[in-house]
């Protein structure tokens, strides 16, 4: 017995791909993917059309998608993130119908509630037996983790296996199994290396940055929560992990035994592992080689799901018991709501991932970032979207002092008792427009481009065409 | 956050259970489990009733059920196998609704269609952390794979875990992910060490057993089917465990290189791993000591849901590319149909498990028995309840010769051609009543005590009462 079938058009011709049905793909093959746009080929010549795309991310080597949205080969949009090339056509208008944005979490829940239907889900996996058992951690594509893949796979009527590296059954130390695969696709190669991840992610040697990353840790050190049994979240930032490196000199000086890192995993929050920091790391997604092999080797680096990551659906998530996250922002206004969507000419150029997840479940989500950036106040009087709202936000911590959400008082006062530059948000809003003047306000079309559905499944904000 | 709750009372409340409603229970703690009582007392106690019980098993050490049965507490019994002491109150007609028997891979596959929908699934696990991300593979009452309590986990509305080894969030190598679970109860002890896993399980050093199991090694090795990649499953019988030693000793020599073994694992299938007889170990359900560590310390031996075990409803599943599987039975007939549920006095003692879900996927299903048991042919002209059909039992192997059924041609001739000892069923049957005589007809009742259903959900046959 064996799902392997010869060619990817076999495979779409045996899942009973037809005109408007919805097809899915998972991003954790980032820059690098060459699966989309395989997949897409191949139905484009098929001449079958008016299809959903549901991906989990889309980046700028999935540029070709623009031309089967001018010829209606895929008429409509759900993503989590979209890169600025892709965003900017985006923006321009290129879709009738608004794309629709929704977070991590807000993703696998909305699939396993049957909002929104997957007929066929493509996954690019770095290694599969033949009966569909797979895994992202082995293999000349290697990715690590596949934790946004498992919804899809879940979910989706039909799932075809795409593979660079297949071998004989069964495969060992799956991620995926078998009992959710239909087919199973080999070919030449599923991505480009040096796209997937990269060899090490730069910590910041920008000045500012590291004055913003000193001042994060400081406030995570004094805001109560680290001790024993401490969970935390970064993203790749440079700034972000000059903080994480800040954060781990903290917690090995002081003996700190933190429970779990979450999230995206970087090599840095490897070395917290590793340096006793934490017990565990929870693996969504792998964002560099140290990553990869941290997770293929040692058992207490583990894979999760995005279910298990931040489904606010499911029974409990993990996000739910993190301590700490920290966040950036393209904006963030004086009522601590933040945009992570559009940049500041408002083109789409981002999207939520796990920043509202997280933010929402944290005892305490930081938002990190200068206060000015491309000649641009960071904080506003409104944001252009709202990506996570401003509730779920408890801090900014900017180069030139630090602002605290209202509602967190007992935070305001440990911080402030710490000696650390604690002011009002509107006045590091003001710091900067005496550098920048006040901004113009950023010209906007009257179509709706894209819908930013929240976790919940509520619409939370819509963006604008850029005219 | 937690989900720990005080008390089991406590949990069945927040549950909200109510008269007539379903609840489950896996069997992984055998005949040292407390769970199922420790529930049902409480149940009881809260004047709850006409239940539904559906178990993976239930084994004697579940005999108290048999008052909550009286006392109309449950009023019917959906299971997978029952012992012979719960089967003869069965047998009797305790219930007047007739049981559900299904196969190890049936219950799961009728779970998630629907057919069988569970209110509460209450989970007796070894080990938890707060939030019910848990593990059978450590703690004081450790009984390896959780294989069976996955699908209760993904289908039940609500996941009351059970343990005896609470741990701090989060748990490393879970198994069943929090994302499933609702209260975490901690109890001061699951189960009975001695009741979970037996230290060894014991290979026949009976001269008719040592013969059955040579001749069974014999016609996997002429089978055509013994040879690099193949794959195996047996029971825990001592036969079947002296047919694994004896297949261990001819690949070792030969030097052949198997896939996988499957199923319920024992010490025997560890050997053989180590031995190199495998590639891994897909382990469903442990059968002894030996068995547990060996989930716990080689990442070859993997343990699977009893969906990637076994359903017929999943894109796929491991019995799908099994090549041999070694089976019991307490009676075949001429047209090779086993009997797995009842004694030869027509009382329930048994049960499917996963006998006839291999028997459809092997390659190569072989049942051995000796001819005559408690001084009864083990060859009849109709079994007295089929629990795997015919046309999935390719050979019986007993002490006095081989029969093989009819419909394989060419085994028959690869096993006359190896000069083994190939004889017609009926003959074996003769064979059997010159020593024993033509046994009397077993006198049965006209109510129904039992529904044997198919792994595809279909009715195979009826159980009726003893008189």
């Amino acid at each position: 017995m064996s799902k392997v079938v010869a060619s990817l058009q076999e495979a779409i011709r045996l899942c009973g791909l037809k005109d408007g049905m919805s097809i899915s793909f998972h991003h954790h093959l980032r820059n690098g993917d060459y699966v989309l746009n395989m997949v897409m080929d191949e139905v484009s010549k098929l001449g079958i059309g008016e299809l959903t795309i549901n991906a989990s991310s889309l980046f700028d080597v999935h540029l070709p998608l623009i031309t089967h949205i001018q010829n209606r080969t895929v008429t409509k949009l759900c993503t989590d993130y979209v890169s600025a090339g892709i965003g900017r056509w985006i923006s321009q208008g290129i879709l009738q119908e608004p794309v629709e944005f929704r977070t991590h979490g807000g993703r696998p829940s909305d699939m396993l509630l049957g909002r929104t239907p997957v007929d066929i889900a493509f996954l690019a996996v770095p290694t599969s037996d033949t009966m569909g058992n797979c895994t992202g951690k082995v293999g000349k594509s290697a990715c690590g983790s596949l934790g946004y893949a498992f919804p899809d796979a879940m979910c989706a009527k039909k799932v075809v296996v795409i593979t660079d590296n297949l071998v004989d059954y069964p495969l060992q130390n799956w991620s995926i199994p078998e009992t959710y695969v239909d087919y199973v696709v080999p070919v030449e190669a599923i991505g480009n290396p040096a796209g997937i991840v990269s060899g090490t992610t730069q910590i910041t040697r920008d000045p500012v940055g590291l004055v913003m990353a000193d001042l994060a840790a400081q406030v995570i050190r004094y805001s109560g929560l680290l001790k024993d049994g401490f969970s935390f979240q970064t993203g790749a930032g440079g700034a972000s992990l000059a903080a994480a490196k800040f954060l781990k000199e903290i917690m090995v000086k002081e003996k700190i035994q933190g429970s779990f890192g979450l999230g995206g995993i970087t090599g840095y929050l490897v070395e917290m592992l590793q340096a006793g920091c934490f017990q565990t790391l929870l693996d969504v997604q792998c964002f560099d080689l140290k990553a990869v092999e941290s997770l293929r080797t040692n058992p207490r680096h583990q894979e999760i799901s995005s279910i298990h990551y931040a489904s606010p659906t499911a029974k409990s998530a993990v996000v739910d018991n993190l301590d700490v996250v920290i966040l950036g922002a393209t904006e963030i206004d004086v009522d601590f709501n933040v945009n992570v969507h559009t940049d500041s000419s408002g083109y789409l150029m981002g999207g939520s991932g796990g920043h509202s997840d997280t933010a929402a479940g944290a005892k305490l989500a930081m938002v990190i970032a200068p206060i000015v950036r491309a000649r641009m106040p960071i904080v506003t009087d409104h944001v252009m979207c709202v990506s996570t709202p401003g509730r779920d936000i408890d801090v900014l911590v900017t180069e030139k002092g630090i602002a605290i959400n209202p509602a967190q008082k007992q935070l305001k006062q440990r911080l402030s008792d710490a000696g650390l530059p604690v002011m009002d948000i509107a006045q590091l809003k003001q710091m900067a427009e005496k550098v920048t003047g006040i901004p113009r306000k950023v010209p906007r079309g009257d179509r709706v481009v894209a819908n930013v559905i929240y976790r919940d499944g509520s619409l939370l904000d819509r963006v604008y065409n850029i005219p």
